[in-house]
């Protein structure tokens, strides 16, 4: 799998959902963190680390956590049907029913990497922006995104979650992450339950590109 | 081009910063842009709008505005020299060469993408947290790294930029962006003048990731 190409990779990196507790290859895992390490990032100072968690009681805890943000979101969520037509709530009750799945079962996945970042070595450049920030992402996600490209290349089913981001304090405190660092994401690894990624839904070049200007159609 | 191996794509995609002003052909600017689409994002929202400019009046304000940017973040970056040992402060040295012909040339890039997102759309889960935001990043990098690994794919040089945002409010008005949209990003696209992408630079597996807690070496 890891001869993937990138077009491929990317059109049906989907996010995966339901993980079996199989443990991943060290080699293969090996290959997916080192593609996260090639990421670009600001001033190449790789202001990031990830911890591979794969310890029973931590993935337990971790999981409780997700599951009290979780429940509050998928009501959230859900209050958007109403608005929507029939075959799209058809599509998000699924994605809501794998969504609690992922909750109850995380702590089966045989490694949640829990994602790290240092602020003081990044240069936040929208800082003064009257808006939220979201340049220093700009150091961290890029190598996410090459994590999960890689785990779709080698068939591993995986999914980018940030809830966990809500209990920061307390998941500091149970993988001993130091005062400076902050937490900006979680992933969890193995392989698919069912067929893992394949097709996904997403709006298109016309409707999320524009030329020269907002609002001028890119054609 | 189109066929390259994801593993390949990634480990040589450099920031590459010297580009050459010949036009990018249509159907390989759109292939790029169509990656960018695929990316992960909360909630399935898309909540980001990329611009390609490719105005020559915008796109010289624009290299003026990075330049004025660029002047103090270069002199800025050079003060860690005479900490760093003398091999590095010659990479280093080219870094910055290279940073005064990007800023000096931006105008010349045949298309400079201007990566918009809206914090309405985003579940910003680490707002209340006491250090800077950059959850929101999660929904709109994993799109740009996507747009850069295409770009190298398709034998493009590019280079993630952020320094316009300091810029945000002169940038909006420039691109009709709307109030509620912020900017997160500037890729210049081009052709590289040189070799362009290749070998990088970054820290190994065992510098950036750990075993089950911070600081147990993940082996």
């Amino acid at each position: 799998m890891t001869d993937m190409k990138i077009y491929d990779a990317m059109r049906t990196l989907r996010a995966v959902r339901k993980l079996r507790p199989d443990p991943i290859p060290e080699d293969m895992l090996k290959r997916i963190f080192e593609a996260a390490t090639w990421a670009p990032n600001g001033g190449n100072r790789q202001p990031w680390r990830m911890i591979a968690v794969r310890d029973a009681a931590a993935k337990r805890r971790m999981g409780e956590l997700y599951t009290a943000q979780w429940a509050p979101y998928a009501v959230n969520y859900a209050k958007a049907f109403p608005k929507l037509p029939g075959a799209e709530v058809e599509k998000h009750k699924r994605t809501l029913a794998a969504g609690d799945y992922l909750a109850a079962h995380m702590h089966e996945a045989p490694v949640l990497v829990v994602v790290c970042f240092n602020p003081a070595l990044m240069a936040v450049t929208d800082a003064k922006q009257d808006r939220v920030s979201v340049v220093g992402g700009g150091s961290v996600y890029p190598a996410v995104e090459n994590l999960l490209l890689a785990a779709r290349a080698e068939g591993l089913g995986c999914v980018l979650t940030t809830l966990l981001c809500a209990d920061e304090p307390e998941i500091k405190r149970l993988l001993d992450i130091p005062a400076e660092w902050g937490t900006a994401a979680m992933i969890p690894l193995g392989y698919p339950v069912g067929q893992g990624h394949g097709p996904i839904s997403r709006k298109p070049v016309s409707e999320l590109f524009y030329n020269d200007k907002w609002g001028k159609p890119y054609a």
